[in-house]
């Protein structure tokens, strides 16, 4: 018979059809399955969120092209980026010495022409000569050390110290592509099960959940006193710290973000000694998120960094375990796609040390031209030099002008119908609560989103201001929020505030109970 | 009793020695163990090697230093870093069309002063004004799209198109921060725990050891054969795939390194034809580093992307997952300390392409002034552009160069005492098999170090020349390799062998059996 003729020739001599169709298909391999699938990729990934570029900045990117596309297609003509803090992004300017510097590095052949005397600034000339000097190879094209260039890790040790009047080593430096590969390096160092946690803010900037995420451990909540302008309450670190151990969970370290982000509030440095206690108490580590703290808009308030105070208590370095992360991206100078930052390491032993510079290694260097503008930030033009003045001038208008721009958006904010805001009193957020109808919470219940995505959601849809839900940072159950940058301009402020305005009154009216 | 009364008081009544010191011990907190301790950090981290930048670099470091703080206190005069792809740290100078475009963008007054056309080339300040144009708020200071700068994709995209005969689409491409976080992101997605495997040469660039041993995924070696100029022979591949899967391994992945780093070698087309149809065969994903594409010194040899070579032969996306991975560190611009990479993704699922774009949103983007690097080598100037013949001038002599000092080096490898060194085909190594005598072994040995790693700190002491043990890259068992740069300048290379030299022979006949 033919088919069973098949297994010794595997061709021709087929009769039936149907034994015809089997042959060939034992014939043809089955398709593979895909090599990679949601389903068979790391868990751990699947499990991060990162709301601050999720699916509304997603859309409002979709938008954008539209607007280019088909400009009178929809209700606005430009989309406004309130999502992320990225100064630059909405037209703020770089500091111009930063850029000097920077851009001699680059390319160091204008140093040789006379007509440099004429584009640049003397001390820019000099500090540009003084950089290339110490790269290996007087190069930015050349790897540096993986912690970085030993003299940009000078002069950010130098500003430290003029910060905090207590000394600091450029070898405690570890200079990054900004301040989120600091944050991972050292949740990799910590987390090896989901076992092991980290006590993290709620509200929390969602890097940490997402780090914390990515390397498989557990984030343990404490949560910012809304009614106390986000105060940081010990008894809620402490209870939380408990329930925590209960279950099993090795809480390793503390995260403090100071100025907060979103919530903008500025620590007291008596609330500063009373978390330093209790880190030291409990023998966790202290993670010091200090990137905003150039940007202090309320009067009276000042920011302290934790190891000053730390510092000025009498608690040696060997007596706490702390690392204070900094940024090229915030402050006035806003040089996030420069991707430039620090972490200053110290209470850990020297062989935990080593294991972070053997990190830092597997990546070879942070780029060298983020390291020089965060040399630069920390040590910037000097009362004297000949940039100094214009330097203080673009430095003051920029913060001067953000902390208008803090308080007429807080106002903005506390005049729509059940929203309240508290003061930022730094960073570059306003992050209000939000009380929706009954009628929104079905609405975004039956459309499966959170009601303040849901609200974001309609809030892009109609005029193109882009924020953050709340849910992206984590608050309390049941709260509502956004978070909104300080960042449009003063020109553009009001406007956008406007239409924030007529959208809000249109969408409580339209759900109310 | 006055101890029974401590507990009420605390303090007083103790009339004897020894019940004093035990109450004033129970008064006393224990101090709390340090927080981290190399005992309590992520195991993955402290398994994870790093050997370019291991105990030799941070050896050579230190002897650096000591030639700066006392010139004559040293064999040598100076430290030659043969040990990393680092060539503008040997004062290889950068492409000036390429550092001309960064300059202006990162600081773009220039564009509006009269003198910028005597500083700059006319072809690069038209591309600073374009690039200019296509960034978020026109500077290099804002954050990009996690993706990378649209246009600087674009190019980047026609670049491939133009070097493959075959499209590519600039939404495939991640623009990274050098390879390296391209690779880490990959190895996040893929393994899960353990059970999971990636293929990958031994020899191999310790990135990829050191990026599964911190996800915690398994290194499935298959070794290159150094008899047939460090082939990639399928049968090994199979074996070894074989072996693994036996053993309850889960193989997600092919890791090809072309040109070869350590080894240098240049596959063939007929021989990725061949890797090709294994990696569809067994339904793996096939990562491709070829970062030194530019890199190739052998007559008769030429760089295939894996990508060409598998549309030429009719494999389309759908049926290949495929990453590519190049850099803007090697080639003729080695510009490593800029971090600029890019990763091409074709041939995954719209799903597994949004959890990698959620995972570079995580780290927000590259640097910009990478990436704009990354787009310049992907399209330098072409033929009738003002810079084009100084471009191809300098591009040409680094090249150039670069054959010769391979050639060089091989030679003089190759006269050493028990040494046989293949050609380096492409890439910026020699990779050199020595022939120890057994007291070497007995030696190291007692030292308890590998007698390769034992070799290089001797040469290091002797002379300043920094290689690499090749127990850093993994070696077959019982062999002993060196990885050495061809990196040094061609005024200095002679000396470097010669000092290699007269140190092997006082090697060799010391140890002699």
């Amino acid at each position: 018979m033919a088919v069973a003729r098949q297994q010794d020739v595997g061709y021709d001599y087929v009769s039936d059809q149907a034994a015809a169709s089997q042959w060939l298909s034992s014939l043809t391999p089955t398709p593979l399955p895909p090599p990679l699938t949601v389903e068979s990729i790391n868990p751990k990934v699947i499990k991060c969120e990162y709301a601050v570029r999720g699916a509304i900045a997603i859309r409002a990117q979709v938008l954008q092209q539209q607007l280019i596309a088909d400009p009178g297609s929809l209700p606005f003509d430009e989309v406004v980026q309130c999502n992320i803090g990225n100064p630059q992004g909405l037209n703020q300017k770089p500091i111009t010495y930063f850029r000097e510097v920077v851009s001699l590095c680059d390319h160091p052949d204008l140093l040789g022409k006379p007509q440099v005397h004429e584009l640049f600034s003397a001390d820019a000339i000099r500090r540009a000569h003084r950089i290339i000097d110490c790269l290996t190879g007087r190069s930015t094209g050349a790897y540096s050390d993986s912690q970085g260039v030993k003299a940009c890790r000078e002069d950010v040790a130098a500003g430290i110290s003029a910060r905090d009047g207590f000394p600091a080593s450029p070898d405690d430096i570890f200079l990054t592509d900004g301040a989120s590969p600091g944050v991972h390096m050292v949740m990799q160092l910590l987390l090896r099960s989901e076992k092991d946690g980290i006590l993290c803010p709620i509200p929390q900037y969602p890097l940490y959940s997402a780090s914390i995420a990515l390397h498989g451990g557990t984030l343990v909540p404490y949560y910012l006193d809304e009614e106390s302008q986000w105060g940081l309450e010990i008894t809620e670190l402490k209870q939380q710290l408990h329930t925590a151990r209960s279950a099993g969970i090795n809480v390793r370290a503390l995260v403090v973000i100071n100025p907060g982000n979103p919530t903008g509030q500025v620590l007291s440095e008596e609330n500063q000694r009373r978390v330093l206690q209790f880190v030291r108490d409990e023998g966790l580590i202290l993670l010091a998120d200090e990137v905003y703290q150039e940007n202090i808009y309320e009067a009276g308030k000042k920011f302290h960094s934790f190891k000053k105070v730390s510092r000025a208590m009498g608690i040696g370095e060997k007596d706490l375990a702390l690392i204070s992360y900094h940024s090229i991206s915030k402050g006035y100078y806003g040089e996030c796609g420069r991707r430039g930052g620090y972490m200053e390491v110290t209470g850990f032993s020297k062989e935990v040390r080593e294991q972070m510079l053997k990190l830092a290694s597997v990546n070879l260097c942070s780029n060298v031209s983020g390291q020089i503008l965060m040399s630069l930030v920390m040590k910037p033009p000097k009362a004297g030099e000949e940039s100094y003045e214009n330097f203080i001038k673009e430095r003051d208008g920029i913060l001067s002008s953000l902390a208008r721009r803090a308080k007429v958006l807080t106002e903005g904010m506390n005049k729509l119908e059940g929203v309240t805001c508290n003061k930022a009193e730094g960073a570059m957020y306003v992050f209000p609560r939000l009380r929706f109808p009954e009628k929104v919470l079905k609405v975004a219940a039956a459309a499966k989103v959170a009601p303040d995505l849901f609200y974001t959601q309609r809030l892009l849809e109609a005029t193109g201001i882009v924020m953050v839900p709340g849910s992206g940072f984590r608050q309390v159950p049941g709260t509502w929020h956004v978070r909104c940058t300080i960042l449009p301009s003063e020109d553009k402020l009001p406007g956008v505030i406007s239409r924030l305005s007529t959208f809000h009154q249109k969408f409580m009216d339209e759900f109310r109970d």
